[in-house]
Parts: structure tokens; sequence; C-alpha cells
């Protein structure tokens, strides 16, 4: 059973009668009478980052990982909280001094601010971080209408080509290696376009589990279908040269997740005022696909029109 | 180098630019401006928990250690957040229901609703718990005054038998067993009395790592000691027949923590009050010791009027 419907079948009804916590069925927590933006989210090492060799590193990812899902969905971020499980070895004072220092740099990149959290003892690594944000309205899921435009933010793929460099799966040259292994641990938060998207979105969701995984969660309790054309997807020319040399396919490659990039639908109407917010923010916005009726059958288009059978969607967190 | 020194080198300078974090120095993050009050903790199997035979009774317990660090501030908890960290075997389906029930019972008895959280996998179960209330005021720590008198809820000490008997340290006949064990798992929150404090307590924690342990905490940055009367510290008949018996010393069971009663300070002049408060509301409390200068040595005073001298003055997260 996997995370989504282990939530619904045993934890939706604690919710319910709390309107705030969108039936568990959203990333963020919204209050709309304290507006109140709340999200909560657990990281462990060998599930979510591979080791702990570079803290800086590590700790920049989940702190950009977590607040993602309050930019998502219009929310600028303000405070966050850290707790950390782990023993000894990882919790030393070079380790300390580097966690201190990235949390510094993520904190004035971002606007952010250490508000508490706690540390404590275990043999496997954990960090669980607590994001708060402020605002009127947010950008709610499973609010796709028929015939909305997909449309994704940045590029697609490149963490996947630096999470394959770092377990040794791929081997690149140094220029690649270190350019892939970058966007593996900096995702390039979108924090501006973030606000206007309260404007233009119906609906939107970070593409943390991989864009179709995602795209699914997003209408997951709307009767509807999509399609998306695999040549619209945005990605890097450095993936563009792997993709070309057959170190791996498109696919493949925009399916795996860790982008934090946002994926939103918007009516066709807002289609101009879109172009121009991607131009005036320099902000690369790309309409990937369409929301349809329930009547036909979801699916993505390749190159050749060719309707592409995916046999992985994304990660999902398995028991 | 234990868990409060950490905080302190590392990450008080993190907050330093926002007030409401209380430095880090607190055991809520208070924003007086969105009347917010936010606890984070992370509860780790044979840490914090022993094991996961009775998930039931886990969960109850580290719910309401998480909302006792709001309830000891004057404020009411309203939301919760949990994020789940284990594997299969820890989230089975029993397990899952048995949790899911017990999450029921504890909102239905603490007017509080499930908001979030997430599960994920790992090799060692951990949970760790957002708590979330509003307040236009809370009790801080580290605001005692010269001459307050010290004050404790309800009773301490039955928690540690309830963990020596399950760690088979301590043998007692069935009905013992099952009423330290009870107290173990199922702490009695003084959540009655909790918006009182606003109007009598100087400063305030709750007991979870100690009575000596938080008393320390609460006034670590103050220039202050303390006196405690060994005598007035309350405590449970059941846990003074195994006094009587010398099965434990009463200084051990009370310097044990995980009471989750709640310690505060107050002004002499408000002794009338509280006393009427604890009889009207039929809630213990008991004033247990006096908030002295620097210049004298902090002390715990015996029935015989003699000095202890403690070894182990709580628990603390050590790395």
């Amino acid at each position: 059973m996997h995370e989504f419907e282990l939530i619904n079948k045993y934890f939706s009804k604690l919710s319910s009668s709390n309107k705030s916590s969108l039936k568990l069925n959203d990333d963020v927590f919204f209050d709309k009478s304290k507006k109140l933006v709340i999200s909560v989210d657990t990281y462990v090492e060998g599930v979510h980052f591979i080791n702990f060799q570079n803290p800086d590193l590590v700790i920049k990812k989940i702190i950009r990982s977590s607040i993602s899902d309050l930019i998502c969905k219009g929310v600028k971020p303000k405070y966050y909280f850290i707790s950390g499980s782990g023993n000894k070895k990882t919790f030393t004072k070079r380790n300390l001094e580097m966690i201190s220092k990235s949390l510094h740099e993520e904190q004035k990149k971002f606007s952010i601010s250490l508000c508490g959290g706690d540390t404590t003892f275990s043999k496997k690594l954990s960090f669980s971080i607590t994001s708060v944000g402020f605002s009127d309205k947010i950008v709610f899921r499973n609010k796709a209408k028929i015939n909305d435009d997909i449309y994704v933010t940045g590029n697609l793929g490149d963490s996947l080509i630096g999470l394959k460099v770092l377990q040794k799966k791929i081997h690149l040259n140094q220029n690649l290696s270190r350019y892939f292994i970058n966007k593996y641990f900096h995702p390039n938060l979108q924090i501006n376009i973030s606000k206007k998207l309260l404007s233009i979105a119906n609906t939107s969701i970070d593409i943390s589990d991989g864009l179709v995984a995602d795209l699914e969660r997003l209408i997951n309790n709307q009767k509807l279908s999509y399609e998306l054309y695999l040549n619209d997807i945005p990605i890097s020319k450095n993936l563009n040269r792997l993709i070309d040399l057959k170190i791996i396919k498109k696919i493949e490659s925009v399916s795996s997740g860790d982008d934090y990039q946002i994926l939103f639908t918007a009516s066709p109407s807002k289609s101009r005022i879109i172009s121009k917010i991607s131009r005036s923010l320099g902000v690369k916005i790309s309409k990937i696909g369409k929301i349809c009726t329930h009547n036909q059958k979801s699916q993505i288009i390749d190159e050749k029109n060719k309707k592409i059978t995916l046999k992985y969607k994304g990660y999902f967190h398995r028991f």
C-alpha cells in the first residue's frame, strides 16, 4: 500500500471535522481564518538522500524540498523548524558547523528563519522539517478544469542525472558531472513566480515524485484525464546531449522527480498573461499538455505522435 | 555535548533576527503578531519509547508529550501533524488501525485535529509531531523572579516506575504494575489549569526530562538559584508505598521525568489565588520550593533538613 492509499484509508477521517487540513489531500495545511500555511516532511538517509558525506549539500536540498511545498502553492515561506535524529558520527563538530553554515545561506537566499526543532539520538539519520508561511489564499490541489493547459516551470530531469552520477550508475566528464550533481543538490526553486500563481493557476503542485506521478496526484480526486506532449517537456541542453547519446530516455529522465519545479494548470484564456509573466520575470514556463474529460484515457504523446506507456510513474513511498 | 549546548553553539544565531523563536531557548515558538504557537518534537524507538509492541499506547503518549509543550505555556493545542518513519513491520494493517483509533481518542479528549504529516520508509521507527495553537500571550521560560514560589501540578515519579516495570527492572503485583504502566503511557495533562497560568505564573515548563533538569532549564538564562523541599514534592500513595518499602528513593523517582506535569513559579502574593484555583478545578498544585538569589547554591533539602547531592539530574539527549 503506498503513502496516498494509506493516508486515505486510515487518517483522512481524523481530519474530517477540520476543513483546513484539506482532508489530508494536499501538500500543505491551510487555515484560512488564521492565514496560516504549514508543511511537514521527513527526510531519511538512504531514502531521500543517499548519505551524509556532504552535510552542507544535503541540508540545503531538504530545506528547499520543504519550502517548495509552500512556494508551489503561492505562499512565501517565513519560518522553518528542523528536527534531526542522528548519532555521534553524524553530528560531529565539523558537520554541525557545515549544517549551520548551509542553513544560514538558505535563510539569506529565501528570507526564512529558524524557529526551533530538536535533536534526538538515533542510529538512523533523518530530518523532519516544518515550514510555515502566511497567506490569505493558496492554490489548492484538485481544482483543474477540463481544457486547462498544463504548465511546468524550469527544466525537468537534471536532478535524476545528478543522482545517477552520485550513485555511479552514469559516468560523465567532470564538467557535466558537476553540472548535474549541482542540480541534484540545489533545486532551483521558482520563488519569483510563486505569488503570481494565485492569479493564474487553477491548481498546482511541486514535482518531487516525478512529473507523471505528481500530475496524477494533482488531480487524484477529480474525474479527469490528461494529455502530455513529450516534445514540449522542458529539459536542459546538457540533458538533451545525454538523450541524443542514448544515455537515457527523455521520458525516464523527466518522470523521476526531485526537480522541485512547479506543475500547474490554467485556463487557455491565461495563456498570454502567462507568457508575459514568464518574459518579465525571466522564468521559463512551458505549456506541456492539456486536462481532458474522464471519457478518454490519460496519455503521453511522443515526438512521432505515438502514445507512450509508462512502466514507472515516479517515486512512491511504499510500505 | 548535550542538546542545549549544541543548540546554543550552532543554531541560536540562526534565529537571532527573529524574536518569535525566543532564540531557540524555549519549548515553543511564539509569533505574537500572528498569535501563533508551535512546538516540534521527535520521538525515536529505543530512546523515547521502548518499542512498538503497543502502538496504541505509544501514539497516545507521544501526542500528549507534544501538546504538553503548549499546555504548560498556557496555550490550548488546536492542530497536530504527525510524521512517521518506519518499515513494513511497524505499519501493518493492525498497527495502522490501532494508531488511527488512538489518535481519534486523543483528538476527542483534547479537542485537537490532525492536519497533515507524512510517512516515510526507515529501518528505525520514529515519529515527529508538530503541535499548533493560537494565543495572544504565553508563559515564557527564564522569567522567574527572586522569592518566587516554585509549584508543580499533579504527582511526580509514577511514570518512571511504569517504565521500570516495563523494562522488568522492578517487579510488582499485577494491580500495581497496571497502575504505574498506565501512568507511564497516559500522562495526566493539566489542560484545565493551562489558561490560568497566564495570570498566575511568571515562568513555566513541563516536566519531560526530570524535575531538577527541567527546573534548571526553566531558569538557564537567569542568574538565580533555587531551593527544593523534597518533603513537599507530590507523589501518589502507590509510589509512597514503594518508597516505604525501599524499592526506590523519592529523589530518584521524581528526578527522572516523563511526568508531563507543569512546573511554574509565581509571586508569593499569588499563593491564595493558586490555592483557590487548585480547589475549584480539583487540580493538585503543590508548592515545592523557592527561587533564590545567585549568591547561594541551588539545593534540594530532604526530610531531615539535609542537603541532597544529585548524581543524576535527569534525562539529556546526548550525542
